[in-house]
């Protein structure tokens, strides 16, 4: 039995649910999962469901036509319907930091992610060795001014070639150029190590530090141009002390970076976030 | 414009959703929350809706008629809908320890609580001038093995007369008595001093100071017969160390007590609890 | 038995552990607790030391004597002797908001503060009614614009008359002077309701929602000349969700803010805390 | 400069402090850190103290020695003294859990340990390839009721061999024999994945789930011969709800069960834990 998971937004207006669960129900689907959001400032209706198809005879391309031509016209609705099974596929993207990747292939190895990873992104060769470890195609990509436009049109390609549909930088230390944001619209995820707003650029757990806060963390976000201001997935903290050096704080940090960036790869290859204006809808 | 919120369960079973929601369109309701839950293992669903009556020509006594007559009946739902704008009336029970009753009445007074407290009752009059500062009546009951049934006959009279929905003991250090209990079922809320199952029955810091744990916990419970074993509401915990003695676990679960006690008042008293074999589901 | 808490700083030297503890044996004290901390960036030594004052013979006066002028001139030492079981005295300054006054009041009167209150201060006569449940006095100083060196004024000869030790701002809504900020440096605790420094000033739950921030916290800190920018006593958080309306980051900040503040005020009172450039050293 | 560790715990009584502060002023040591504890109820006095050895014509067993002679035996003190630069050698302990593993094996290879690991026992084979990934040698040594004293021979031997300083079970599902842990008496390292007392022995997320609870949790203790009720290293838990199946409960316990086993290596390699009764105190 197929199993599929339909993303809907549109303005809020009266009779949308009734109408999705109605088309649901004439086309035999068995819905697993609902859930909807409506933001009341911005009037936008929000829907995810989950429903397994029943009656074979009805195609998943009959669906989508026959959904496209009655109530996504009707109630003008933005709208995906993705195949559970089938699994997205993600790039790397890393630098020098080890502890995020390892993070993650350790968790793709023990078959907890939801995604393919075709390969591994990187200005430097220093981690080549760990994606060869995990049998993950490396590609190392020098990253400098000088060679910005060449290195984008190489990443571009790669990534191109293998139809990736996100990317996640794993501390990468490079900005993303606009050109690849735009192809990759609220789909190259980000972790920044603080609890944004607070301490955006470079060196927060220095800048955490030096203002003495009782509390670090750390965020996922999705990217946009403006630096460490793009949508925000998830965020967790960690208590700090007097007695945590600068040191303590890196060290404490990254089991926050490599969790909050897993929880944030695990809801988006799970198609459990929507992105509208700059913020997240995150249905567990 | 009148709100209500409904609350559903039944089996699970196709169409719930559509049928529900188009009832709403029926009767000219705006849905401004909806949210559902299946307990897949037990077949169970579980709905909680809120609504604004847009037409005043349907009254809410029509709405009840008409739902009860169609899918209630069809579904074979157990349903209940509240205005929203009618306060329940809460009876709180105390014995000695005052800060729990402090926290509720400082909140109830700065407005936070959608109840109404007719009268606390005490099984020791040493609460009284709390109670006087608030200006809530306060009934002393004094409860022992020897008189237990005139007491629990005096308890249950007063909830009568004041026409109480739901009990609340802050502390109260009696067995509530099963008569009293199924008059009122899954509508006691108790706070116990430990994460639940951890360290049930008496003195909880005690056990868990003895057993070296790193961290405390409270839970708020609906109280059924078996002593510490009923429907979970909310638990919630706080790291401790060596460092801490019993007292200091005493002082540190004070504060989880109040926040945890305060946070089941407020899911219930908004109706946002919904109780089913020996589990909760909390629509947030 | 009188028992003392003993708080020192001077630059890091060899020894002075050694210094300190053979001077207490020899004044005849049982160490009860000891815990320290070097600022290795600064070169700052913290110690706070609790004893009990065994020989009766030895006097406080005579210890303090003997400490000035033997170990406390040897190790250029900043140095304070407080005697536990004198209180304290704490002056709240409130506007309108009734939430954390509530709160304090119902903590002070549970017996949870080591402190007194000798007045409440209040720019509004909102909460003059409250005050006087708890029996606290309460004095109105308008303070505007225009008046604001004569409540300025007011305020210092009522904080001189009580002898007030130290100064709590329970969501007051006024800027402390200048002059009041260095009359009590160091003394002045404030409650902000969000975790500094990600959205200071005003409106920062408004502030927050727009950002899409995934916590919400809270921040108490002593009030410097700089808004929100004074050293950091302690901070939480609470996770947030897309469901959440402003409104609610409100109520649910509520608690955050009383636990904060409570927590401030409790570790001031029992002189846990030390400030040192911007920071704080908080010894639990 | 040589850096040292020392851990000491006595029956509590007048001057230690003194005593040790002396010491190490003596033979010219610089110390970096210390803290102590005293457990009142049971007058134990602990104390943990981190020096750099200055002078280099005084040895290290000069100093074990001339301790030794004096206030060790003038306290009756049991005490170890830890060169910091001598990593600890650590066996692993699996089964086919393989989470655990990897992060483990993760954070060794980006050198977040203070550890060598010499090798993995396992009772299955499956995990093999994960150690090979790492270069870690694997011994597959069968374990059941039949073999078992042959089992735990081999482990045993292998044990020695590599002389190994302590055992870490990372999801190992076999119970440890006594005679293996009276080898290694607070040096077996166990993740259990409930916050203990609660939901001790097999299948804790099922019995969790059943009892509906809001919080899971995962404890590290020390193992003894009372199954899941050794010393207590660390805990930490996840909030859960009513939409939560039983493999979710499984999925977001993993996460629980890396970190809380994560920070027990952490701390039992850095030589922050000392155990008594059946209590640890952790110093940080």
């Amino acid at each position: 039995m197929q199993q599929i998971t339909i993303l809907i937004h549109c303005a809020d207006q009266k009779g949308i649910i009734a109408a999705v669960t109605n088309f649901i129900l004439k086309v035999e689907g068995n819905i697993v999962y609902i859930d909807q959001h409506v933001d009341v400032e911005q009037n936008v209706f929000f829907m995810r469901l989950e429903c397994e198809l029943i009656n074979k005879n009805i195609s998943l391309s009959m669906i989508k036509e026959d959904f496209e031509n009655t109530i996504a016209t009707d109630f003008k609705m933005s709208w995906e319907i993705h195949i559970k099974d089938q699994k997205p596929k993600m790039a790397l993207f890393v630098s020098k930091y080890d502890h995020c990747l390892f993070d993650i292939l350790g968790r793709f190895s023990a078959g907890e992610l939801n995604v393919e990873i075709p390969l591994i992104i990187s200005n430097h060769e220093d981690l080549r060795p760990i994606a060869e470890r995990f049998n993950i195609p490396f590609f190392c990509i020098p990253f400098t001014k000088e060679n910005k436009e060449e290195g984008e049109k190489l990443q571009i390609e790669l990534l191109k070639q293998h139809k990736i549909d996100f990317l996640v930088l794993a501390r990468y230390m490079q900005i993303i150029t606009p050109t690849l944001i735009s192809l990759y619209e609220n789909k190259i995820i980000n972790i920044h190590h603080s609890f944004l707003p607070a301490f955006p650029g470079a060196k927060p757990y220095h800048s955490a530090f030096k203002r003495g806060v009782k509390i670090i963390g750390a965020t996922s976000h999705y990217v946009t141009e403006a630096l460490d201001e793009g949508p925000i997935i998830e965020q967790d903290i960690t208590r700090v002390s007097h007695i945590n050096s600068i040191d303590d704080f890196i060290m404490i940090g990254r089991d926050l970076e490599r969790i909050v960036l897993a929880r944030a790869i695990k809801l988006h290859a799970e198609r459990k976030t929507m992105v509208y204006g700059n913020k997240t809808v995150v249905f567990y």
